[in-house]
């Protein structure tokens, strides 16, 4: 691909660290389906960093995976999950949850989050066996549009699911970046506090695939490799999902990696902003959606690789900018001032 | 571990040219989800060499994965899919299959294989809509008890596939192992030309996770990335099956791999038969099953890895030995030269 | 109960023309499994009034088992159907369909009906193998909420289903109502035309239970009875399906039914409307939704039972009325009487 | 059909006492979908004579329905039901088990009867999670081929299940016929006792449609009803089965038919067997399967109705004979002359 991309934050491999431990233990006989001591080493690291004892870690190959595993666990036939209607679950799996048997009560949101409010008004309307009944509520954090949940706003949220009798299962395919945002102060023990499950992406944030599916709720953690096992997630050399876990978890690379992505798109939003553009949801990662005139889009798109994402009037469209652990700042630099030289060159239409 | 590993063919890691291609292609962006130059050059290798143009290739990252997407798509609701009970779909999928909606119709065979007249029996015996339909034949190759199928055994059954209108399906999890066994004259070509779909294994031949799933017959290829993304197949970084699969096909490697692996076995088995040992199977490739008397089972389980795999009277068991693309000739006369000291000391019991 | 059901078209047992027919026939021996002459001879007779010999007929127990059935029939593990966000299948089958595997696509609409913009926005949203692929669209006639489709409306939305690849199913609970609407000039054989599955209902319409699908596209009919069975939809005495069809059938009983109860529901309707009280959706067909002060309704549940539908401003709700093939005109005068005695004493909040 | 019907105990309607009460009853303005007097009625007088106060009791239109809500209701994803080679679930249900998701282990038997030994081996066989995990025994009483179990049988069966963990499910498709044969000391409230769940069968028993599933274990309670909604088991019109089950066990009408139907099988056993026939299984119910010559079987099926059930040898078959509640004593005086005759006149293979 000749042109650079903000696409999305897979376009590259694995950080570099990864290789190095896969090829430092290559040799090294192991047992297999996740139980070496790779993953034992690595689930044992992150369990530290959780400051909760009891929670249980398991390894998956990628988010929709993570998904449909976990939410099949948690849901007996009749039972439905509450998301957002941009969730990754509703839009983007080519329907992994509902192959499950599960109904998705899906929720209209502008800035991806769900509240106490929504998911209540949602399981108020499920009165009897005529519905299904809602049992799971799924947040992710960073959203799908880029946004994040403050401390406090994700502990209304679990209270409102510890009230009601549902589980709350949290989505962190970009749980890097959202993490080290500063537009948050969740922490990974508040997680690990106030979800019954939720996954810590790898995929997106340095790993070459991975997800660890982090169980908090000890009545969830029975038989959950059973589950794995028969959704294609337990892998012959599971040491590939350890070994990389281990690489980022060992010190700080896991949240050097997102500050990195996060570093980054906030210089291209904010170089962006200076131009008087405005965004579709307030920067707060490594996503952002700056507002920009058709013929602007089109124009970069000749040299940087983007989603031209919703349509927002005649004249403008959301454009997704993704920054990962890859990205180089020269390219960022590169892209605010190719949108600084054909502002001054052209007059767009107003947004 | 500090015994040594003859207890499957994935203790170690991936094959150093993989880990080598992986490193030098890091950096380059990519497309992801599979669509990506490695995975279409690597898809094109392998179609080189099926000589059958209308093929198509996809990855998959295990085979539970690989047998759970295929199996899915091959079958209405109500039909279903015959197999030895031997199987792996049937025994060690944590029911993968009937996930998915379907029964297998188990076939008692000793040696893990299927003919037509087993086929035919089990059609014959679904005679309306009280029961499920059978529509798929699965056999593997070589099979789950290290047997293989001669070129006109596998043609008998495509031919009896074909007259009463079912699909051929093969399991290669091990299929290097099948192709170079010395007991076998299929080739790649032949299965192309025999089957309606066919998985080529990779993590139990020096991948590090990976199975290219190749789909002869065209009416099955229509929309099958919908099938993979529904089941978490899809990869977002989908380059690293790709690369892994295209360091294993840009020249013999994966052959010379399995080859590797056979040899060894053979090497094991001679040994043994020398000894006077018998087999549970003959042995054909990679997994070979001795029958040993237990108390030598007991005293070289002290120093090797291996599975006692079945009883076989009060005094013998049959274990598995299984060797690989990673095993060292110099354990295996270790272990042969073990079992011959245990031999002179020991009187066993007569198998 | 002591008060009179204006509840649902479900109150009462079947027309009493059934219950003949059953004891005529009770001691005849017929086969099991809907093949027995009198499923045959509804059958028969469903297809005259159909004009389309191509057809085939079946017989179910209810609406959410025809639905389930059908739609399961109709769509690969990654294809949805598209409907209304008021339609049976989404909101009151506690999730049949997703238990299936398969999402529906919702559409916001007010009158419960759907029309070719609404299904082709939902196709275009619909773009690649990350998403689900819509293959069916649903409607229901009557629909949900009373309203009913016209000829011009339901052909434009075939034409675009055939336009697109999609295929029309029709939900036909309440059908005799529907097609003796005086809002609606859609015919059976219109349905034998446009859909390629449409049901009869017949519990709602003066049966005990049951429902006659009608599988027009002759692709669609290979193998139904297999579906019929996995899910509990072939009955060992089939013939209680028949009959009641055959009862139903043999003259215009079926219509006649459905005409008594649009007639009153149309009266009742009249009868509020003299009265001032406007309505959620227009009385179109059995079910009338009228919009009427709280406390008014209060009161009238202490003499008839009916539910509230849907809450409209402070002091006002919509109530869902039903009649039914077994409505006594009596009572329906006796309502609106009491309706406009208690306008005349009580000075109720205007809506 | 002009033969007389020994094919099954579904070839006629329903006894006249249920189609009166449903006549009286019929225009009686009833709550739908279950929750009507008479299904409490029903419900009630059926765990009246269940001796457990803890039992809850609900109604399914039919077998294949029954087995397959309450299986799927009974486990987990990856957890599977032990059932004999020749039960319901396995053969002549389309599959209806594994459609909701779940493995059935079968075990080999003679006379369709499972035992501790047989259960305990396929737990031992399933040993960690790339199996599945067996949950639940699934018996019939009788069996598919007639047999009966009687209470030292069924109690041991029960301590395995609950030393073991699993829950022990019982089909009454014919339990009439089980409860009544002389063969079996089996009780009601043995059967409330010893199993978790198990239903009542109506189809086979006298009534048009109905089984009445009882669930005695109070974990297994909860949401029922959602389970039954979701399988399309709810009935708008669900008096039709409570008004059955009320007109079947007022009194003894349940047991009265059903002992009909077994004294009229002992007298077709006792006539074949002083003709010097033999059986496939021991006669206990009202199935008995006599093992008669080929050409006797084509002379009888010319005047008679009744299955060939399975060859037994070159010139030998066993025939499957059926009583029901209807089954006409002067019609097996028939049969059994006709036999007399035959063999009267005819030299037959001996067998």
């Amino acid at each position: 691909m000749s042109v650079y991309q903000f696409l999305n934050d897979y376009s590259e491999g694995a950080h570099p660290a990864i290789l190095e431990l896969l090829a430092q233990t290559n040799l090294d006989q192991e047992i297999g389906y996740g139980e070496d001591r790779f993953c034992l080493e690595a689930a044992s690291l992150i369990k530290a960093r959780l400051e909760n004892p009891q929670s249980a870690v398991h390894f998956a190959s990628g988010g929709t995976q993570a998904n449909q595993v976990t939410l099949a666990a948690l849901m007996k036939p009749y039972e439905s999950v509450i998301a957002a209607q941009t969730a990754h679950i509703s839009v983007h799996e080519a329907g992994a949850i509902e192959a499950t048997g599960h109904k998705i009560n899906t929720v209209e949101t502008l800035d991806g989050k769900l509240d106490p409010e929504k998911i209540q008004r949602v399981v108020a309307e499920h009165t009897d066996e005529h519905m299904v009944k809602p049992r799971v509520v799924f947040v992710s954090h960073s959203t799908e549009v880029g946004t994040v949940y403050r401390r406090g706003e994700l502990e209304a949220i679990a209270e409102t699911c510890r009230e009601i009798g549902l589980y709350l299962y949290l989505d962190g395919a970009r749980l890097g970046c959202g993490l080290t945002s500063p537009q948050s102060d969740l922490t990974l023990p508040d997680l690990a506090r106030l979800t019954d499950v939720f996954y810590i992406g790898g995929t997106k944030n340095g790993a070459m695939l991975g997800e660890a599916i982090v169980i908090n709720n000890p009545a969830l953690q029975t038989d959950f490799r059973y589950h794995l096992k028969q959704r294609g997630a337990l892998f012959a050399k599971g040491r590939l999902l350890g070994i990389q876990f281990l690489a980022l978890f060992r010190d700080d690379l896991y949240f050097d990696l997102a500050r990195h992505a996060n570093r980054l798109a906030a210089k291209l939003a904010e170089g962006l902003a200076e131009q008087g553009f405005r965004f579709l949801t307030a920067p707060a990662s490594n996503q952002i959606f700056p507002i920009l005139p058709d013929p602007l889009i089109a124009e970069l798109q000749e040299q940087y690789g983007f989603y031209t994402w919703a349509r927002v009037d005649a004249e403008h469209s959301a454009a997704r900018l993704v920054t990962s652990w890859a990205t180089q700042e020269a390219k960022v630099d590169e892209f605010v001032e190719a949108v600084k030289m054909f502002g001054a060159n052209k007059v767009y239409p107003q947004s």
